[in-house]
């Protein structure tokens, strides 16, 4: 099964400056991650942005948007930042692309930083979106959620049904 | 849901021994890598065994079918050595384990060694066997097989269709 | 050789608060990092303060100053940000501590964030203090300056003579 | 000053092969060693051989002592194995290599297997290169020794004086 992976950026692929002591953006590190968990999946693998996910705007969820509905595959990855992860969700829910499967998915702490659960994400990730029904979900913390029935807490950095 | 991880060690679990240059078991990193994916899921784990699979008997395979049989849980997650996964999926499916969903997952390279693969495939071993309907599969590479439709291509340490 | 390691923050002890994205101090990795370095010199290990370097005041270079005068080891290893690093070297000097070996050591990348500078700086400096005649040294990037005789190159983030 | 660093093998620079599960020798890591301490040194890198060095014979140890004779640097560090370090240092002092200072260093965990003491001898070894006096050592555990006031205690994997 033919699978899409649109990298958006989040914490995921942050990057430190050890220039500045601030975290960057430089390029993805899926491919890197995917290596790494000898995928032998049928990726095809898209850089639409790199960007915090606060900084996204409805004009950026329209371009992810339009790229999950512009692809040829019917099962969709987008690696996302975890603060608007539900927003985008709901911004590819009301765009109604049916028959695709879309996993967003994202990390608490960045892949170049040792200690990152973005493997782990990426893994589940790419297991759920080869056999969820078709529809817009979030998958973190080992767990999958419907777009519209999960809310990141803040205080524990944990998403949780609501 | 409940999910239960059958440890049974594999490359998976294999430390360094430095006074002695060897592969050793001490204790299975599965809680560190359930910590580090910020795991939310109902997980009650088990070490049945620390082993190399090329060194696992039909008594050994036995004591692995009956922790599966004797558990609560519905969905099992095994980890194990590359090398005989698909022997014990054998003797997994010859008990007959009726509406049981069985993942078996492993590593290339182990999970201390810092490149491992080990946590990408438990993040998928973890996500197929809560939606897989009951049987018992292979989860390695970002792939999922039926126990008797897979092989480990041993040239390329990779999981294939057979 | 007794040697004291006076811990002062900087980016070597830096950790990444996943629920803010923001760095911050929780407690010193040099104990780990000495674990792992397999060292087995006698060395005290003492947390004078965590902080950013740009943040070290007159005051926090006194209570420095005064920690290493008030030690009994004649040989000073002290943790430091790279930013204020010459600035602390020189109040120590302004001290006068006879006989005293003092090197000053940092990191560009936290500890905790797997591609350090940090072991091998924290190397490189516990050799040069237990050779180098008395005196205040910064030890980076493999090699050691006299406090007055190095600035860090901000542009590149490399000491050099000058 | 310039340095020449020889790599011979040893520990330090062992792969783990994940077809077969054994270690086996690659490429050495050390110019990757050297970036990530951001080491600005003269270092001028040669490898001599890549070899456990239980396996090493006299043959061998003559190769390693012709090329430190031969090379231009005064400063000479030696990449190891830490079986069989003192007698390689035996071998190079009574080869009686005037006005160089020669460092023999290595690991006990291979720096591949990221909880490896590699990069801290590393930095160790270089700094004690640049200020000992002419002479062979051994630098391991943050220690020095003279070459024959040295043995590897083989039950604690610590070099200790004797």
């Amino acid at each position: 099964m033919p699978i899409r992976i649109l990298v958006t950026g989040g914490t995921f692929d942050k990057e430190y400056d050890e220039l500045t002591g601030r975290l960057y953006f430089l390029e993805t590190h899926v491919p890197e991650m995917l290596r790494r968990g000898r995928c032998r999946l049928d990726v095809a693998l898209e850089t639409v942005m790199m960007i915090d996910s606060l900084d996204l705007n409805d004009e950026g969820r329209k371009t992810i948007v339009r790229r999950a509905a512009e692809c040829a595959e019917r099962a969709i990855v987008i690696t996302h930042g975890t603060d608007t992860m539900v927003q985008t969700g709901r911004a590819l829910a009301e765009a109604a692309l049916d028959g695709k499967t879309i996993v967003l998915t994202g990390a608490m702490v960045p892949y170049a930083f040792g200690s990152s659960d973005g493997l782990f994400n990426l893994g589940s990730a790419l297991s759920f979106v080869q056999i969820l029904p078709p529809g817009v979900y979030v998958a973190m913390n080992g767990q999958h959620f419907p777009w519209d029935g999960v809310r990141k807490n803040t205080a524990t950095g944990v998403f949780e049904a609501r």
